[in-house]
């Protein structure tokens, strides 16, 4: 059987697997859950477009991982077939361990745990359903791989995943103005001394995609309606898990029931088998199913969050260049009480919180320009452009969500 | 409040929603269910781009409909403002009363119901909500209405449900060369005598559309993998109905059940307000969620043909010009045997069905050219092109779709 | 000194130039030429944005042909380095021995030769110049090299020639119906005894190539205002070569004036070094310059056409299924008469022609398809659908085109 | 006879002219002129697409203008039909005054004189010549029409013109990152006390607006290539108008010709009616065409650069923050002394300048926003981004340029 498959993809043309355990990881059923979570979380709400999934985005960072390496091999560094598929399959299996909604209910359904260490788990798992055939590939995802190049591609401020994620939100989306010109950073790339570096003529191309990236974080992943519905998302979740742990009888699809009864640690990812069972099956589809029946329960809190949420009547939001003062917070407060919500229930109606957003991280592993004159460089002292430097200033950003005109329903 | 709302659209750039009412009909929970029901139902195991739903392509078509109407007055016709909205509404409301997975499950859902009937039910719900607003765009939609062409910009062979639908499925599959040119398409229309006519010059742009749309079909729509997917859902949907009709005890969303333990007739959708409801609420989550837990039913059956689909081990499939001989069938049917089906359970695993596709059909209501001298003749007589006869053919294909090596779960 | 340039594609994103002999052809005089010929002659007269050139298209070409030589060699074909230099050294000097406004002028400045005669008397010129580097290529060219698909990839029903014009002029002139989809037509290719052979799944791609392709013969390459400008253009060139021969002054620039002088044979080109010289200086910039300059030229004829062409003030023009008949000249050459244009000069402001398409020749190399179960067919052959026999149809038109209300300037 | 033609434009699909005068200006000799002038000049030389001409950007500038004026339309501000006309007239003759090469020659061929002081000459030309129906144009081009918003969409820094050009020529040199997103700049334009403003949420679109036009001038208007390529073309049209002075005999089209003889002043455009006539006729083709021959012409110095240039052999070039020292440069006269250059023309082989550009302007006319709150600001203080004022900071390069191995043609 032929295992060089070829996708189609709006974004690249065409994606080719490259290889039959590549073939063999992208039909396993933990990759092929990907399928039924979307990448964006509640974007849709704003963007009806951005539908795209994990999917689609993991397969589509592996086609730019393939490309990366390609234009390495032509710049004349030596790079083993073995250490390709690895990367390849590093990157293609980087965000296997995300749970429905992406972000948005990582610290509801799994508090404590990130997204990050199930991958790894999973992969690990994988690993020894494939007889160590993915060693090479877990120590360039956890960084443990000499030649650290490897890890910089998989994860760092300028890795494929950004490069795909950037590219593929601002197509489904519509975002025309956040393309990042992947090709262009791609064909810059290049190694020293075992790390990962940009030509000097791609400084300009590496400022472009730091301002495309904090475009994208305001306009899209940040935007105002999407805060609100992934507010509403969390506090329906919240309530859920509170019903379920108080004894109320709720309906959810049992892989979601599982997570709203029980509050898994790592481990018991590794030892109930059928808390990992549960995992590998739970998807957006259980939390939608669940949402639509809750708007008819009992639970005045739960029925009224789900159905507004259902139907698009969303919270109100406003942002502040500091943590909310009690002057913004009490009027709301008042109007809540006004419309019927008890003190108790208040925390589900009126949610703070904040965002923070830094174009370029400073600390850490910077991004690194090799010089026309040898020297390698951080980006940030490799240009003499002002805004560069602009760039790595964090903005931190406080909001208040909050339902208006909200009526609980009997 | 300001409804002129402006809503981003990667095919057009940006859509906006024109006036008060039809703010208020894409606010209605009847219209924001189309945001969970796609429009290619299981194209997206072949496409994994191809997510877009009902939601955005109604709101694609109002546009589109906006620009014809837009047009038709630049060239002297007068329309109302009144018509106008009641063009737009009608075309936006016109996949209204689609179910989950669009197509795929209409026949097993909803048997002896087509979706254009619930679509116009719901329209007439809304009407009865809004106090008789939608009076004209029912009446457009029925093709009751005097002005002709405001009927056959909705629903003809040239209508802009069509030019939406090929634009934005070309857009998402990543198919790029289903590319109609709706904008120079829409450019040449007009009106002769209250029909919809097309401008000689656009000559050219009619076949190619007529030759896109078949490509489309035979590239996305009838695509192989897609109908094998589509065959073993409406198989599994058949064994759920049977087993919940034995009484067996089958989880199911409240709403999904609701279909299942029932077989509704349209005059049902009238009289018990239940079914209505659950109408309304019915999405592609309560499918895949349900079909998430029937993965472990009892039921070898349905068990295996979730497993199956969750997990992409498609069925076969093979195409013929005429009806599948025994020749053909016989082959199969016995490696079923081998593999353990009993021929009691032989039509869930081999599935028989045809297709058939004609670009452009003569019979009915033609596509108009008006030609340069002043007569307007059928698109068919207008060009001395020879495909644009050839299109007209209809193509008909018989399919058998069945599983390999499967073996039924314990 | 690095040669493996990347040059900025908008239709490619990036086009790598492959090797250090290709890169010294591109840099070469005879190639650098080819930026100032455009690629559509006239059509920039409808279509303001196809200004694109044989330089660009050349690179393209070569572009599409390493891709598909990477897809050959994917599939187990053994391709040696050297013929893949050879082959996209072919490909990007297909085109190298066009003359100003590309096909437009090939008969009234060259009569009697072929633009493919002077691109391979260019070939030997170059291959001389490289002590025989081009042997291979100039092999590949001519259709001797024994591996008969590298000439198919040149020159054939399905070469990279035609992929590169349709998807580059579709691009520059907006006509996004075109479109032809490449990539997939690429990745369905195979060899099958030393022939290019499209896999059975890419049917359907070759009909839509073709469909396109015919698209763009109408929609651009034959529409009746390109090809007005073009006729007089022709008919400039010949009057600016009769008033030459005649001994009437007339500016020129010295390498036009070389061609408008003499009646070049091919054997020409090789004896007297002057012509060649001449030859490879010729571009369209020759032309504009002079055809301003002639605009105000006392010979009125001349005048009045350069004029005319320069202010975009065109023929008219009428096309038939059958050669114009004098019911049609008679009232035009009244017309022409009553304007003051003698009969000797009738033939300058009324032009007779033919244009003839045929999407796909039956006879000659076919386009072959490689079935499933093994069998090479020709594609109308391998096709059920009704289209594909129709596009062999040959479609001649006859035109008539003429000066409506001209007046010979004094 | 129709004058609401419809052009094909890649960029933006279809552009309509929207009146009878908009259609005869179109037609104009003088506008039909800028089909021969290229927007970018030598860019072409890096950017081989990039053969757009000033023809199509004046077309998209207006069919943009339409849009901006709909937009503001909608928003409730009163625009009459005779004003949207005279703005549209306005941006479409706005570069009507540009030379050969755009802003390359400008110092060269019309030292002293701005393209603007032209194009609003040959407006008022125009206006004699169609009785006065340019008046309102040409007030709100000048500044002088009372709504100053008119003026300010025309040429402000957030004009039509400038979000065309970028528009286009991302398009056509492929730099997708360029994309600034015209569609939501425009509909987020708003007017306040006769001002143009931008609504708050358009605050990220302007800072992207912003920093996509300084990636465009660093990687395409100034990409160093291009500097090359125009100073050796600016030093090219210097050397021939120094042996025109001289009394050499110079080949030229007779209007290039015009230009090399004379140093016309302003005044001389309207007095000498030859000097209108030739400048209206002058077009890229003259320089191409003359510079073609002087490569063959006696003079070493002319030869040598004209035959560099046209083989594309160009100039070296260096960047420097400060002016360059004499470190820096007399190593260079050395090396070219040694090619033989004598120190009388070393000015033609050693070129320096100075490149400036600041992306945002605070001094003069801003970018007014108008905050949710009513209140409206510059755009550099409305934003609390960290970018947005280092965008502000002015960036100035110097540069030397010179031949490298050159060797006089004897």
């Amino acid at each position: 059987m032929n295992k060089r498959k070829i996708i189609n993809d709006p974004v690249y043309g065409f994606i080719t697997i490259p290889s039959d355990l590549l073939f063999d990881l992208v039909e396993h059923p933990y990759f092929q859950r990907l399928r039924r979570i979307k990448q964006l979380g509640m974007a849709e709400y704003v963007y009806p477009g951005a539908l795209h999934t994990r999917f689609h985005h993991a397969l589509g960072a592996m086609h730019l991982m393939g490309q990366a390496l390609r234009t390495l091999e032509q710049k004349g560094n030596l790079i083993w077939e073995m250490e390709c598929e690895a990367a390849q399959t590093a990157i293609l299996l980087h965000d296997i361990g995300h749970g429905p909604f992406s972000h948005v209910l990582e610290s509801t359904l799994l508090p404590g745990i990130a997204h990050e260490q199930l991958s790894l788990l999973l992969m690990k798992k994988l690993n020894h359903q494939l007889n160590g055939r993915l060693d090479m590939a877990i120590q360039m995802f956890e960084g443990t791989y000499p030649r650290r190049f490897f890890h910089q591609l998989i994860s760092s401020q300028l890795d494929m995943d950004r490069m795909d994620y950037l590219n593929r939100d601002c197509f489904y989306t519509g975002v025309a103005e956040g393309a990042i010109g992947a090709d262009r950073l791609i064909k810059m790339l290049d190694i020293h001394q075992d790390q990962l570096v940009m030509e000097e003529k791609g400084l300009l191309s590496i400022e472009n995609f730091l301002n495309a990236r904090r475009l994208m974080y305001w306009q899209v992943y940040l935007h105002k309606t999407s805060l609100c519905a992934e507010a509403m998302l969390t506090q329906i979740v919240r309530r859920a898990r509170e019903l379920t742990e108080q004894g109320t009888e709720l309906f959810a699809t049992p892989d979601l029931a599982c997570f709203l009864k029980n509050r898994y640690t790592l481990q018991d990812f590794t030892e109930q088998s059928e808390c990992l069972l549960a995992f590998t099956r739970l998807d957006d589809n259980d939390v939608w199913a669940s949402v639509k029946v809750w708007a008819q329960h009992p639970d005045p809190v739960l029925a009224t969050l789900c159905e507004m949420l259902l139907n698009r009547r969303l919270f109100k939001i406003q942002l502040f260049a500091e943590p909310p003062t009690e002057e913004v917070l009490l009027p709301l407060r008042k109007q809540l009480a006004e419309n019927g919500i008890p003190e108790a229930l208040m925390s589900f109606f009126l949610v703070e919180g904040q965002t923070t957003n830094a174009a370029y991280v400073t600390e850490g592993d910077p991004i690194r320009v090799k010089m026309k004159h040898g020297q390698v460089l951080d980006v940030a002292e490799a240009s003499d452009l002002p805004t560069i430097k602009a760039l790595s200033k964090i903005v931190r950003k406080y909001y208040v969500s909050w339902a208006k005109n909200v009526s609980l329903r009997a």
